[in-house]
């Protein structure tokens, strides 16, 4: 089976640096791809894009070497079941507040008998190969995302589930959660003492940490504080200042 | 009719700064919409995109200021007239070589006794509104362009054409033809002569002209030129650009 | 932020009259919504339409004054947030049978500290504006339909509801669970009874009250006895009556 | 081979009411295809649609009566051939202006040894039958639109090319370029006048002859007339007119 | 309303012989529709393919014989009743392992009073007919999957819901469930044991029992069993198996 | 720039054994470019799709070994650079029946001084690399068919073409032209004594040639003839002849 460039990255004790993309179109995907990230994640949450044109970008990213992830928009089997089939590295699930919550989100993405995906050769196989069956329970990563209170509150129960491999950070639906706005990234001390506390935690259980930022400044600043898995910003965000940034240029 | 923006730049003396579009989302179109531009250019040519995305694109524009043009990918009457109905407020037409090439493609631009452009009343009308066919050929816009040497030739040809209201400048593809390779853009003395003089012929002959640019610098100095029209480089350019120093910098 | 035209004739006390689609068009969106509806109700549940189509369908609309509103094919919190955050600007949630129902539907379509709804800067942004966060819990619409026996038992306990601004009628799905079939609107005296329950008691708890109808003059006569936001039936309704009565005069 | 329900009315001295699409829905054009049509126009001219839509329109009037025609943009074999692969089972051609105009385009629609149509066994094959090829030059239908001066002038010459069924005439055009505006028809004598004159010199040449029309009533004055297909307007219009009818019902 | 030839094969006591597609294609299922198939099914849980695409999938099958049936991804209401409405004329459900999974299922599938399928009159009465309502519940398939070793304790339960009319045995996840690999089929004792099992309880509890096959010679094995029902593979197998066999060939 | 297997074979003095697909999924494209054929042809005439599913199918079969080729619907400028900017490695253009015209459709293929193809680091640059300007002349390939008793009549003329890679033999159309009907490969000596004039003088003129067959068997027997490009019957034609297989196995 094809190797997942983020495991490889982890097991060299390096940081992951991911793209992300909310922007419905595969060759968009295949440009972002063509540069040097370790993955890139089709954002099926808050991206404007569904289940078929991701499997469009799926495509389009393959012949390059960043890993396919993907966010499902809700904890439900059917669209987890489905992106792994059409070839995710990884799932991203957002809202995950319980410790059953978490569990049955990794249930959806491992064959039995650590859990109950389905088995359908599909996609994933001209991806991953032809010995997919075998490896994708070592392969595909779950990363369950935390960004409530509700969720720092059954923290560990959260990390502790079985076949979790990462936690991933929403800093800001974790701010408005925790009653500030959206954007309080390195502003707000209690969000930054609730961040470094999930980080904490998570790797002492032995997983992994993710977290979305606001630029590559900032993933830079997460990296040194001990995050595995960084994302400086997405596709929309850098569309639009460099795009803007030109057109003041032009404007003089 | 809607006004169209680049029209009332131009009557003021003001110079047009437009986005170019070649990767197919509408999404994408909608955000650089978003932004300040005069117009967006949905570049059929050399875009990833095809008559159906880009009509979803002028869709997704129509909310925002800018004027949506498009540039075919042939002087072929078929498509010219299809993208002016899907809305189009002006046709950017490459490879106009002859005098006779621009007369083919002014006249698929406008409706008799002018020209031979077919009456059907699409979605031009919803955008434009309902007067859309009284009004529509001083709306719209024709810009021909100037990429090869046999073009050059016949520059004085092709800029007297009745009905044309614009000469757009492809320095790539003027380079390529003039023996100079690709991104020659303010280097190669040679090319900057044939671009000046398209300019000043142009201008002579009551058309507005429109370059092509790398940068937002380069936009700048084009303005300074005397230039009625800039595109400070493309979708792709930027996201590529952005996105890699994004990632440079996480890297750190 | 953007207004919500159905919020301001409510606030005037008009009633709201809305357009609703079926028809997997983002062009035949854009026509009806070039008309004088107050909103567009883009139907997921029974119409022949997915979520990539449905944005299609909002940023058509976008350019033009009525509201896009959605109706989700279920009561599920990845698609409520998904067309959220696509732009919609009011969700009509179908078989809202009980109070936790309807709970778990108003909580998908609040940010916190009201509901749970994430957090993504995406399509709502570009249209309803750059404060579309401080505005979106007071500007967008939650909609719950009761169309089912057991909904009219747990009447009281859906209509109160903390956030909950309006019911939505389906008067087939109501008259077919109340044991009599589709098209009694106006016929069935249980029925009428039924309907008018609704009307009073969610009027009562301060909430408006929608309907769809089979004609436009139906929709008049709703707007008689005292509805807040009718539909004159839907897209396919239309055309193939207007285009049956032609086909019928061709033939003489 | 199918039968073409077009030649079936034609072959009994009856005339042919056919439908007109250009809102880009497959489930719109089988809504259409099951009312009692004799055929359905997919207009990739005008219509806000492209090839791959049409293909999807064909497949879904494929299991009700009307036959499959499709307007093409231009005069372009590649095209025309496309769509006849994809199924159509005729072709209306605008801008016939000249006997070799004509002459190009029949040669496109047919086999050798008429025309220089190439052979694939595509789609055509599944819905036409096994035998398609066979019988395929006798069945699919050539209608050349007569909608210019230039084309009044070679009258003669275009309704004598051999291979052509069918002169059909564009009213809108006809007038635009005779002098008058859009919308003229019935009621400019010179516009009348011109159309009677197409009508008896196609018959005269055993050409039969269709013409659009703004309403059902249109088409019925058109068939006592003597014209053997007529259009009682399209789409767009008929959603349009009984949209705004029922909204103002419903405003009382 | 229009028979469902899988009904029509199991009142005369024959095998249903079905086609399984998973490749997003319009032009792929209607070829497969043209051959002699009972039944086509389009798998929204494995496949390729989407909502959207499965639509266009029943438009293309509608002019052929086959009945449209689908897998869908979850036994969730709000895409089983969305399938239905645009015409499937069965739902085969993944993952039913208890008799409340199994009621679930059925309730969705079903108008009242029988269950709580809503009513909207969309392209299910297109394909079936105007009298669809009356004769949905009688006509429409429902198909429980039992593909776990979970299921198999619940058997007796499951197939003693009210409304269900077959169950549907996955082969390769019922193996890899109990312990084995895919590609079991009749290959361990214990497998097929299991299926035994599930044949003989389905049928004596008055349900039909259907089956997916690696191959034309193995669907016969089964339908010698005594199955109801089988698939001689998907899409995806014969393509690849031909394909690379011609490439073998050619190879020589 | 990425290599193209087609020149790597030819440099070997080793036949090229091609797949061609018809079907619009960029799923099948991807699982037919994993079997080990050293080209796929995406077939833009007769097969049912169009550009936008052509790139598609593209990045679909970037990540696997054989290059993507591309049939044209016609020989036309604006499609035939679009395809190649999407990154196809080599087009076959249909009806070349004279050398203007082939001289026409090589021109539309490379970059000046060769010919007048327009620059745009789109799609290819992506597939082929940062230095695919440089390469691409050298690298794409172009291959004129020769299908009609004219092109027999101009043999010579059409391969002197310089700038011209190969001859593509459509021997159904060959066959229809020259008054025989399809399906004649290996039957009618005439037709086969044309094929052999066609190689011979190809080959003599340096050109390679290539040749559709209707089944890996005969591939086999034109390799031997000493043909230097096959393909060994199409998507459609082994979908079909596979599953009707299966179908009357599991009939028995």
């Amino acid at each position: 089976m094809r190797d997942n460039p983020v495991w490889t990255r982890w097991r060299n004790h390096e940081p992951v640096i991911s793209a992300w993309l909310g922007i419905d179109s595969s060759y968009l995907a295949e440009i972002v791809a063509s540069l040097d990230f370790d993955a890139v994640v089709v954002d099926l949450q808050h991206g404007m894009l569904d289940i078929g044109t991701a499997v469009a970008m799926f495509q389009a990213i393959s012949a390059h070497r960043p890993a396919p992830l993907a966010r499902v928009p809700a904890n439900e089997p059917g669209i987890i079941m489905k992106l792994l089939d059409a070839g995710a590295y990884g799932i991203i699930c957002p809202l995950v507040n319980t410790r059953a919550d978490c569990a049955r989100f990794v249930h959806a993405c491992r064959y039995a008998p650590v859990g109950g995906r389905s088995y359908g050769p599909a996609r994933g196989f001209l991806y991953g190969g032809a010995d997919y069956f075998e490896h994708a329970n070592a392969t595909v990563l779950t990363l369950a995302m935390i960004e409530t209170g509700e969720a720092l509150q059954n923290l560990e129960g959260i990390v502790s589930v079985d076949g979790l491999d990462a936690i991933f950070i929403g800093p800001n639906d974790l701010s408005i959660s925790l009653g500030y706005g959206p954007g309080a990234e390195f502003q707000e001390p209690a969000l930054e003492e609730a961040i470094a506390r999930i980080l904490a935690a998570s790797q002492s259980a032995g997983r992994r940490v993710g977290i979305f930022c606001a630029s590559g400044e900032n993933a830079r600043r997460r990296i040194q504080q001990g995050f595995d898995m960084v994302i400086p910003a997405n596709d929309t965000f850098h569309l639009k200042s460099a795009y803007g940034a030109a057109l003041a240029a032009a404007r003089g």
